[in-house]
């Protein structure tokens, strides 16, 4: 027994399992926000889904063995990138998996575990999870972004996640931020995220350097085929010409997203997560400057732009806030 | 004694008061949307807003005498363009009526008619119109835009109006199309309504003519300088190249604002209202092409585009659903 652990008895516990192409990561949380016990492990894509939920299970139960050794938790909540059906509880071909096709992953874990389980996609579990547990508490009506490799989103209304009329609501990354722009893989045409992603903002960055500018992302990355997006912030922060260019060229293009974002919404807050929102200040400073500058006053009074506050535990988090937000 | 009008005792009737820069409407309307009586009178914005309340007032009573003799009304709702403070019944500086200030319009119609009254802007109020009476009855989650002489939009979620933190969610017409566009008076950049707008299909229409191009707009409309939205889709109905022009360029604007709409809410219907819509299968055939290309389809699969259905009595019909809602 750990009574350490166990000290506030009334909290109900609950599992987070944030299953990503690269890791896979499961703690248990009680409802205030306690993270009691949590583990990671790779995700081998490679060796498909049989063998990636059975993995997935015996990381659960290391877990649970820890952290829940009376094996008393109320929920499962699971984050997961991809197409998710969350009535039905499957995953179909989630990011960066492939040959997933479609898994019945709640029912497979909560029958291993012997919890209702509950599941959404990763933007949609972290906006949840800064709502409860980060830089979103208190805020009644909030939009999550997150700055990555893509750029995605969770709106929360009235304390509740908007899920929209079938779970897909708030594809931040996606809102045509110019009309005559370049085609997007989701079919819409100049979307945010073909300009302001983490993938956007390096390629623009390995072009500057490959026509013939040069700058410390190629030492800093070892070659310029694989500057990232986390190298131009890198870079930005020390002070590199070439990121200060991509910098200054993104800004404006993010502002009008963050922009439309709060005509549509009118939140009272943005947490704003990613990569690239570990540019503080960087990014925050002259965002909150374009929004006071080109938001319609109104709505511009009642909004905040924060960082998100949980960083590397936002995975678990947000399926802890699935899971929490059901019992 | 009128039992005609009175059949369905059951139904609460409600007074649905539109409060407009050229007209006042007001009518009575039961739950079951029944419109019992109605009547209109000028707004003549020019006399100030004592006069101007005065004589709604007087309208509403003259309504009310005839629909609902008994004056068992359960409530009044209003509907206005402009600023709204909806939870302290005011209106600041209505859109086309100067020198308005502040009117606390709600404790004055309640007071003079004895009923409680509420009240929401002219765009929120459509969408709960149709929401209940018109193209948006059964649908859970709906967006109501409309394309007239600016571009508005109300968003209806889990069949409740959407009002955001201060009550200025979906402002549709004010997201960014274009990051690199003009700057709108609304302060923000390149803005749906400064190029799909009523105003704005003139304006390109005037400015081709002035540029050379002839068309049967001119006579319509006995000058090129009063050339209006409604002439442009007149002419187009008649085949006039320099309409359809216009309409071509104005067409992947307006789809890439409504599938912007469609990313962020994941709506399963959007309602278009204003006298842009009155192009019927012009407008809404193009616009639906253009969402099924580019549109995520797991969200093209669930959304419909319907034109607004309530036309001439919206604001009446809109001001009843305000009053409803809050019985």
């Amino acid at each position: 027994m750990t009574p350490v652990l166990n000290a506030n008895a009334s909290a109900p516990i609950v599992l987070g399992v944030d299953l990503g192409g690269t890791k896979l990561a499961v703690g248990l949380v009680d409802s205030t926000g306690r993270l009691l016990h949590a583990d990671r492990a790779p995700t081998l894509s490679h060796e498909g889904p049989a063998r990636i939920v059975q993995r997935l299970i015996e990381l659960c139960r290391r877990v649970m063995e820890v952290g829940a050794p009376a094996g008393n938790i109320a929920a499962i909540g699971i984050g997961c990138a991809g197409q998710i059906d969350s009535g039905a509880g499957i995953v179909r071909n989630p990011a960066n998996i492939p040959n997933w096709g479609e898994v019945p992953l709640v029912s497979l874990l909560s029958d291993a575990l012997g919890a209702p389980g509950y599941i959404e996609n990763d933007a949609n579990a972290a906006a949840l999870g800064e709502h409860r547990f980060g830089a979103g508490r208190g805020a009644r009506n909030m939009v999550y972004m997150t700055i990555s490799t893509g750029v995605g989103g969770g709106v929360i209304i009235d304390d509740k996640l908007y899920r929209g009329e079938n779970g897909n609501a708030a594809e931040l990354g996606h809102i045509t931020v110019d009309y005559r722009g370049r085609r997007c893989p989701c079919g819409c045409i100049g979307c945010l995220e073909l300009y302001a992603s983490g993938s956007a903002i390096a390629a623009e960055a390995r072009a500057l350097i490959q026509g013939g500018l040069s700058s410390s992302m190629t030492a800093a990355a070892g070659s310029v085929d694989v500057i990232t997006g986390r190298h131009v912030v890198e870079a930005l922060r020390q002070g590199d010409a070439v990121a200060r260019q991509v910098w200054d060229g993104v800004l404006p293009i993010l502002g009008a997203g963050v922009v439309s974002v709060i005509h549509a919404f009118n939140p009272s807050r943005i947490v704003i997560g990613g990569g690239i929102a570990q540019a503080g200040e960087l990014l925050f400073a002259p965002l909150r400057d374009y929004v006071a500058r080109h938001t319609i006053p109104i709505m511009a009074r009642v909004v905040e732009l924060v960082e998100a506050r949980l960083a590397d535990q936002g995975g678990i988090y947000g399926a802890a806030a699935v899971a929490i937000q059901n019992c």
